[in-house]
C-alpha cells in the first residue's frame, strides 16, 4: 500500500519544483515530507494570526496537542474502519540489551530492523480535532450552550505523493463546535461563509464544493455518497494545479453524533452531542497565496500582506 | 522496554496533579502525552519569541520541519546504535483491503492489529537538529565562516513518566552551528554565557553542569563518561522537583565532527565539519516559570512577562 499518488502530473510537479527551487520548501528522500523555509513558515504564522483574530468574538477554548496521541482513542473515534490505510502508528523497541544492539547494527548498515519494534500505545494524530473528544467527554456533559475549541495540530497520513499539497505532514487549523444538533448544524452553516469572506480578504476566490472523505474500499463509496448527499462536508477549493481539479484549502464538517456517540459526549439535557469542525489547510492556503501573488513574498498586494502581519 | 520512568516519585506526580488539576495540561490514558492550554502555550510562544530576538543580531538561517523524517535518516546519523531504546518508527498499513477491513473491525474491539502494519519509511523527529544535516550535506561543502541555523521541531522519546518534564513529545527550539572545530567550539562555549543570561532574565537561576546523554547499555557507559570529560555536553538545570536532583531545561552540545562525518559535511577547504547546537526544552522552561512564578501567569514579575510578551 505504498503507491505514489501522482493525480495532476505534469503540473503539481513543475510547481513542487519551483517550491523547491525557491527554497521555499526543502525536499527530503521521502515524497510528502518536507522542510519549510523561514518565509514559507511567516506565511503560515500570519495565516495562525488571521484565524486568531477572525474567531477571537466566539471566544473559543484554546488547546494544543502533539503530533502523537493515545492509539486506544483512535480506536474508539472510528477512523481505523474508514482510513486505515492513512494511519501512521508508532512503533518502539521490542527485547532486551541483545536486540536493542542488534537494531542499532542493522540500522547503521541500512538494513531491515523491523522485526525489533513492536507496537506502542501512541499513533499519529489522523485529523487536529480528533484528541479533543475524549478530553471533552471526560469533562462531563456539556454545559448549557455546548462549547467551541480553538485546535491545532500536526497531522500525519500516507499518500506519498508529488503534490507539494498533498504532504504526509501537514498542520490543520481547526475549530470544534459540540452541542445540539440545531446549535452545531446552525454554526457548520455560518462558516461556509465565513471561511470563504476569510480566504477572499487573501485574494483566494474560493468555491464551496460538497465533498467527501476518501473513505476506504468498496463499502467507503457508500459512505462517500451519503456523505456528499447530505452535504456534511463542503471544501473551499482553489485551483492550485488546475481548474477541473482544484485544491481543497479549507474543510467544513458536519459530523452528525458519530463522535457524541463514539466517546460518549452528551448534551446538558442528556442526548449524544452533535459535533462539527472546520479547518484550515494552512500549508495548502500558504501554497495557494504563493500561486496567486507569487513567490517574493515581499511584493504581495500590501492588502493581503496587511491582513497577515498588521503590526509590521 | 515500557517500564515507567518514575524518578523523584512524589514531588514529580504532586507538581503533575497541580498542573492538571489547574487545567495548564490535559492529560491523555497515555503517561508523557499532554494536551497543552492556551495559557501554557502562550508561554511557549514567548519563550520562542524571545529566542527569536535574542538570536537576531546572528542571522541564522530559518528553517522549520514537520515530526517526521526519512527513517534512512535517522539510520545515517547513528542515532539507532546509542538511543535504540529512545526511537520511535512509524508503521502504517501492510496488504491489501481485505487486511485493512480486518484492521479496521479489530481496531473497533481494541484487539492487536499490530499484524496488519509494516514499517514506512518514517520516523519520528528524536531531536530537532536531526533533519537540518541531510540538508546542509546535500548543499554542498560549508561556504568559508560555516552556517547557522534555526531550526524547531516536535521531538519523540518513548520514556513514558509521571514526571510532566518527561513527556514523550515535546518542542526543543535549536540553533545550529556548522563549521571548523574552531568556529564551532568558540560559539559552543559562547552560549553557556548567553543561555545562562537569557534564562536569568526570565528569574530562572540555572547552573551550566557537564552532562551526558542517555546512551543504550553497558558500552553507552563509556561514551557517556568520555562525553562528560570533554565537557561536550553543557545542561543548565533548574531544580523543579528537588536541589539533588534538578532538571536540565536547556542543553548545549559539541558534537565534534560526529554529524559532519555521518552526513558527508565538509568545510570550505575540505575537512570534515564541526558540528554544535543548543537547544531550548521550550515546554521544561515553561514547567520551570510555572514553578518559580506561580500558575497564575498574570501574576508574574513585570520583569517577566516584558520579556515574554513586550508587546502586551
Amino acid at each position: 500500500m505504498t503507491g505514489v499518488t501522482t493525480g495532476e502530473g505534469s503540473a503539481e510537479t513543475a510547481f513542487r519544483d519551483v517550491l523547491i527551487e525557491s527554497g521555499l520548501l526543502i525536499p527530503t528522500s521521502v515524497l510528502g515530507i518536507y522542510g519549510r523555509s523561514g518565509v514559507f513558515e511567516g506565511v503560515v504564522m500570519g495565516i495562525e494570526d488571521l484565524v486568531t483574530r477572525e474567531t477571537a468574538p466566539d471566544r473559543p477554548e484554546v488547546v494544543r496537542y502533539p503530533p502523537v496521541l493515545p492509539r486506544r482513542d483512535v480506536e474508539t473515534s472510528g477512523y481505523l474502519d474508514s482510513f486505515p490505510h492513512m494511519t501512521g502508528s508508532v512503533w518502539t523497541l521490542s527485547g532486551g540489551e541483545r536486540e536493542a544492539i542488534e537494531l542499532g547494527e542493522r540500522a547503521s548498515r541500512h538494513e531491515d530492523w523491523s522485526e525489533y519494534q513492536e507496537q506502542s500505545e501512541s499513533m499519529l494524530v489522523p485529523a487536529a480535532c480528533y484528541p479533543a473528544y475524549p478530553w471533552v467527554a471526560a469533562a462531563g456533559p456539556l454545559p448549557t450552550r455546548g462549547r467551541l475549541i480553538d485546535i491545532e495540530c500536526y497531522c500525519f497520513r500516507h499518500e506519498p505523493s508529488t503534490d507539494p499539497a498533498r504532504m504526509q505532514a501537514f498542520r490543520q487549523r481547526e475549530n470544534v463546535r459540540l452541542g445540539s444538533s440545531k446549535e452545531v448544524s446552525q454554526w457548520h452553516s455560518s462558516w461556509i461563509r465565513r471561511g470563504t469572506s476569510i480566504l477572499a480578504s487573501l485574494g483566494l476566490a474560493v468555491e464551496p464544493t460538497p465533498a467527501s472523505d476518501p473513505f476506504f474500499g468498496r463499502g467507503g463509496k457508500v459512505l462517500a455518497q451519503s456523505q456528499k448527499e447530505q452535504a456534511l462536508k463542503i471544501e473551499l477549493v482553489y485551483p492550485l494545479h488546475s481548474r477541473e481539479r482544484p485544491t481543497p484549502i479549507m474543510s467544513i464538517n458536519y459530523h452528525l453524533d458519530l463522535f457524541g456517540t463514539a466517546f460518549g459526549i452528551f448534551t446538558a439535557d442528556g442526548a449524544s452531542a452533535h459535533t462539527a469542525c472546520f479547518g484550515f489547510g494552512v500549508e495548502r492556503i500558504t501554497l495557494a497565496l504563493l500561486k496567486e501573488h507569487g513567490l517574493d513574498v515581499e511584493s504581495w498586494p500590501a492588502a493581503v500582506r496587511d491582513r497577515l502581519w498588521p503590526s509590521r
